[in-house]
């Protein structure tokens, strides 16, 4: 299984992975899911990748051998004008790697797929982030889905949907993206730390900051053991239920 | 969809169950979810039932048939002398209409298949509590595993996880549930409201309370808002991380 997180911001997109990877439960292992291309004040690209990982991995290194090479290839995302096109080239990888592995494989749908989340920015463009689908189409964020989970997606949803505001700091931010993992990380034993993570800052079109969380990272331990407390006053503080109180039973045979 | 949590305290048993269900988004009706059986003194009996409507109805449908004839068919599940025994007849129950389903329809296994979870007090035994697979095995809740959901899980999951005490008294136990099915409510569009709730008292073995949360109910909306604001003040509670903080990056590349 896999977690990760793509957020953006009104001030630049973060991004958040873990790096567990396994084949059945008895063979784990922990493999980076992030991937970024940068060049400082043109653009910066980051793939977050979920799914099959020999599918995944072979899509990236795909993009990036023709990155490598924009003579032999184009269009090549470090040649795109904009970050739709930079997603359009990235879908068609993946669609490509998919059907060539299901073909190879001797037709064997579902078994090698994959989803990427992709974000940036490109030139002029605004930062911009989006989730690209096995069949190579892609949706963007905006401001009613200011972001995008891949992965064991559902039990880190609730407080990202509570607590997330356009108007966060990278650091509230990451501290966020922290809790939905500590949740996730608790109840799905195919994501595991170290989470690695990465922050985009639009005016200078870099990585302002990237970094990893280990399974023991002091600050990763406070915010997983302070949440549990907190929850636990947050949920005290809401007033009990009473049976006395009176309820419309319509319905109730 | 489906939510469904039975929870075990150390004073008795709580059932929550959700009301809709769908057949493609464009079909929803509103179906209770939870059968209860009931000779205070002698013995109480919950099933929570989540997936193939068809198939659970048909389950809940046989075993209430069988348990007004006892002459008829034994055993029963008004004539079992264990809530292990009535776990028994109802996972062979289940199993019995699955097969039935899946053999007339001409063998398409998954499309009807159920899940249930059982529990109550027969006699001179403890409340129990346990989780019936389509197989028609079940497991049983313990120490360790002191509640069961079924349906729609995750979204729900990690509140219960961090909240749950076995000394919570029964309002506070509404209250877990009622944050739990608002998390899941929000995310998934086939669960949803009207909320039953029942709770089972061991002294008197018989339904100590029972009744619906309806769409509009006071204390649910109460819920459902101060907990999105309490989440908030939890989340805000927190540290806040520093990039500066200096982190163990091993593995990065």
């Amino acid at each position: 299984m896999t977690y990760c997180v793509g957020l953006k911001l009104d001030r630049g997109l973060v991004f958040m992975s873990d790096t567990r990877t396994n084949a059945g439960v008895d063979d784990i292992s922990t493999v980076k899911k992030m991937t970024c291309w940068e060049v400082p004040g043109d653009r910066v690209i980051v793939i977050l990748s979920a799914g099959n990982l020999a599918t995944t991995q072979a899509v990236i290194s795909l993009i990036d051998e023709r990155s490598k090479a924009p003579a032999d290839r184009t269009p090549t995302i470090m040649g795109a004008p904009s970050m739709f096109q930079v997603a359009t080239i990235v879908g068609d990888t993946l669609r490509e790697v998919i059907r060539k592995q299901v073909k190879e494989s001797g037709g064997k749908p579902g078994s090698f797929s994959g989803t990427l989340i992709v974000g940036g920015q490109v030139g002029d463009g605004d930062p911009t982030l989006f989730y690209v689908y096995p069949e190579g189409n892609f949706i963007e964020a905006g401001l009613d889905n200011p972001f995008f989970q891949s992965g064991e997606t559902k039990y880190g949803r609730p407080i990202l949907v509570r607590a997330y505001d356009p108007k966060m700091t990278f650091e509230q931010a990451i501290k966020l993206m922290l809790v939905s993992f500590d949740s996730t990380i608790r109840a799905n034993a195919g994501v595991d730390p170290p989470i690695d993570m990465m922050v985009v800052d639009p005016q200078s079109k870099s990585v302002l900051h990237s970094g990893r969380f280990q399974p023991h990272d002091p600050y990763f331990a406070q915010i997983s053991t302070g949440w549990g407390d907190a929850l636990k006053q947050a949920f005290n503080s809401l007033p009990d239920f009473s049976f006395d109180t009176p309820r419309d039973d319509t319905g109730i045979v």
